[in-house]
């Protein structure tokens, strides 16, 4: 063991200092696409222990990766492969540390899980509305670094939006205690938002006081066959306007994409098969019970048929009929991953604009690389498409995928830049898309992120190469 | 004419270039407690120009003070007495450049007066709920440099919460364009939001895209006597469960501030006069139409009075009730001032609280300054108490002030940090609490601030002084 790993071992215990073995499961990222290789594992137990291992790391020069539950889709997470970093995982500090229920807020160290947030606010009669599909493994620490969305967002934000205060350890090993559970602070400057969203360059966020809601009284669920990208648009301007704070779901999935779930899945029931261009899936979460979200579904959709906007809908009847209708939904990936390799894109756009990039980056696809499919869903109500790219039918994909993946993201990407959108709506920078993003960020924002970085970490020694290079 | 205002002129015109005559509009802050001297007061009329002002002031070390409708209550923004500053007037700049109804977004420039926007979102069929007491003269720009709060932030959040997307003239005189239309963009850090509440110190907000909601179709206001501050947070919390979004205002008034307003306005109806602790407004605004509004403020009454924490209420029966009982809660300030000189502060303390916080504090002022009288009311379903105090009755209000404004506020900052509070809850830093944020705020944290501070303004020209000093 080296001076430093000693030293690491009188701070965490010896235990929680892995060096040697299979470490595969801190190395290896999600996707399983890069595989780094840690000097070491450390699992501090407790903030003041995180401060410690970052002062001994920082005082060594050593760099340190903070990790969650290593669920992160842009390798942003995992060492480089240079055997040189530390991963700093903050799986041990799982606590729930209070539940403030006058306030609205729990507080939660980073490495909470998701799934165990959300069941403390139930359990307390609250929602925690942050939802996303990694949320059985991913913690709240991780969704904070990442400035995670998911399914929810059209009502409650980002999980930027749903968090009131920090806790960091800085690059320098010191205790930022920034826990507020204040929903107004104006003392300076946003140091929160800063830390949220910088992926572990700029800080280590040990524990976080979240918002609570109530609990809606009831939720239904309804699905509309639209004739257009531009009619879902349309259709969400009238679910806006009459349902307020209680539409919390739009998610729209092309004919193409719901014709994988229905040749993948034949026991799911897609509404209105797939001979529609696109379906739409709401949401209708209200405090004044079941009969008004239906009245209130009922007219919503009375005037889009009226209107033409919406060719056929259907509401479900019940809780099951609702999970049927977003199991569809979230069989999209699965399907997808049935069909064969595919390339993944995470985008958004001003949801004015998403008809027009559609219908321009569709046909530019479809003349530039002929047979691509077009896999495209998302959450229309959020600008935010998972505009994907399936190999044409019945050829090599993996051969594909290695040839056109560059010529695909361009073409996207240029497309998004050109209508005003942004290369990661969600899932962030990591080090996969660090070198793509000078291409599409300005010069000026690249430097003031550039001038961030080199004041709270100016040696470059939490989570390097990551976000933003220096 | 120096070369420095020689070069300003030919940038803006020598018309919008003024260093003679009475410039006090520019240089005495709202509450006219500070005179500055400025070395001019510069009125650029583009983001080009102001870009090319910042340069040409950052050559010659020039100080300059971004400046909006100048209704700050901090004194960030008119110069200091040196002479040496330039005041940055972003008034000429007032266009609404662009609504996007689909998007909900609305492009204002910086100089924009807040009810200009309110206006221009109405005329568009939509609502930016930003509202305050300045709001006739207050700019945007100046609302998002100060993150203002105001009366809708419950439902709707701080100008903060409001803002997707700006465009900032650096220190540098480099103009970022972050005018993004996007709900979801994570492509790097939150530059948006650190600029938001920097109160001019980080860079000069010169456009803002804005978040539009629908207008709702019905608003129904309610006032109900409520026996204690505890009693008032339990009504929060049944209010906040059975109206969820719809819950748009809850205000809380003392007795002795609700006293003030039968003394000075008798023409005013209070309910319930003023032999109750407190009384409370509440807002419901809702998408569905009267009907329900009324429906659910009538339950959430009824199951209030059953349980004890309301005694009386009574829902207004249409605009002109609704409107009175509101012009009551905005009395208050003026009833206040009727009454003589007083000490104002603008605490927030976690809800769940603010019982204890007002007890101990109500009785430690009573012990230790006796005679004072308490001025409280405040946006209690943010945690926002205006605290204030009133000299005691036939004393010498001025001597008071001069003798005891220090003690008092020792007082009642001490009580806010010993209950998790803040100083300043919307009104923000400025000038005036400087030096008496470091009493309150973490090393850590003034340290962190400190960095990004002379990270993205190293020469200190930015309204330099204000928020935190380098």
């Amino acid at each position: 063991m080296t001076p430093l790993l000693q030293q690491l071992a009188g701070i965490v215990g010896p235990a929680n200092v892995l060096h040697e073995g299979d470490l595969s499961a801190w190395e290896i990222d999600w996707r399983k696409r890069s595989r780094g290789k840690a000097l070491a594992v450390v699992r501090p137990g407790s903030t003041p222990e995180v401060a410690a291992v970052m002062r001994a790391c920082a005082a060594t020069g050593t760099p340190v990766v903070p990790q969650g539950g290593n669920t992160g889709l842009v390798v942003g997470g995992i060492p480089d492969e240079s055997g040189t970093q530390v991963v700093l995982s903050l799986q041990r500090m799982h606590a729930v540390r209070t539940i403030d229920a006058a306030n609205l807020t729990l507080t939660a160290e980073a490495g909470c899980v998701l799934q165990s947030v959300q069941e403390a606010a139930r359990d307390a009669g609250f929602l925690f509305p942050l939802s996303l599909a990694a949320e059985g493994s991913c913690t709240i620490g991780g969704n904070l670094a990442t400035n995670a969305g998911g399914t929810q967002v059209l009502r409650y934000g980002n999980a930027r939006d749903l968090c009131l205060g920090l806790e960091v350890v800085t690059a320098q090993g010191e205790v930022w205690d920034g826990l507020s559970g204040l929903r107004k602070d104006n003392t300076g400057y946003d140091l929160r938002d800063l830390f949220i969203g910088s992926e572990g360059t700029l800080g280590i966020i040990t524990a976080a006081t979240l918002k609570l809601y109530p609990q809606p009284a009831a939720t239904l669920t309804a699905w509309a066959a639209v004739p257009s990208m531009e009619a879902a648009v349309r259709l969400l301007e009238i679910a806006r306007s009459r349902l307020g704070a209680g539409l919390t779901g739009f998610e729209v999935m092309g004919r193409f994409a719901l014709g994988l779930v229905v040749k993948h899945f034949p026991a799911l029931r897609v509404p209105f098969a797939s001979e529609r261009p696109y379906g739409v899936l709401l949401e209708n979460a209200v405090q004044a019970g079941e009969r008004q979200a239906r009245e209130g579904f009922e007219a919503l959709l009375g005037v889009a048929l009226e209107e033409g906007c919406v060719t056929d809908a259907v509401i479900a009847e019940n809780i099951a009929q609702a999970r049927e209708l977003w199991h569809v939904r979230e069989s999209i990936p699965l399907a997808q991953a049935e069909e064969g390799l595919n390339i993944k894109h995470d985008i958004s756009v001003p949801i004015s604009r998403i008809p027009a990039y559609c219908d321009e980056t569709d046909a530019r696809l479809a003349r530039e690389i002929p047979g691509v499919r077009l896999v495209n869903f998302g959450h229309l109500g959020d600008g935010n498409l998972h505009y994907n790219v399936q190999a044409p039918e019945g050829g090599d994909a993996r051969a594909f995928l290695r040839d056109e993946e560059d010529r695909v993201n361009g073409i996207v990407y240029e497309q998004v830049r050109k209508f005003g959108g942004s290369i990661s709506a969600e899932h962030g920078v990591g080090g996969l898309k660090v070198d793509t993003l000078p291409d599409y960020k300005s010069p000026v924002a690249l430097g003031l992120m550039r001038a961030v970085k080199q004041a709270l970490d100016p040696a470059n020694l939490l989570n390097p190469g990551r976000v933003v290079r220096v």
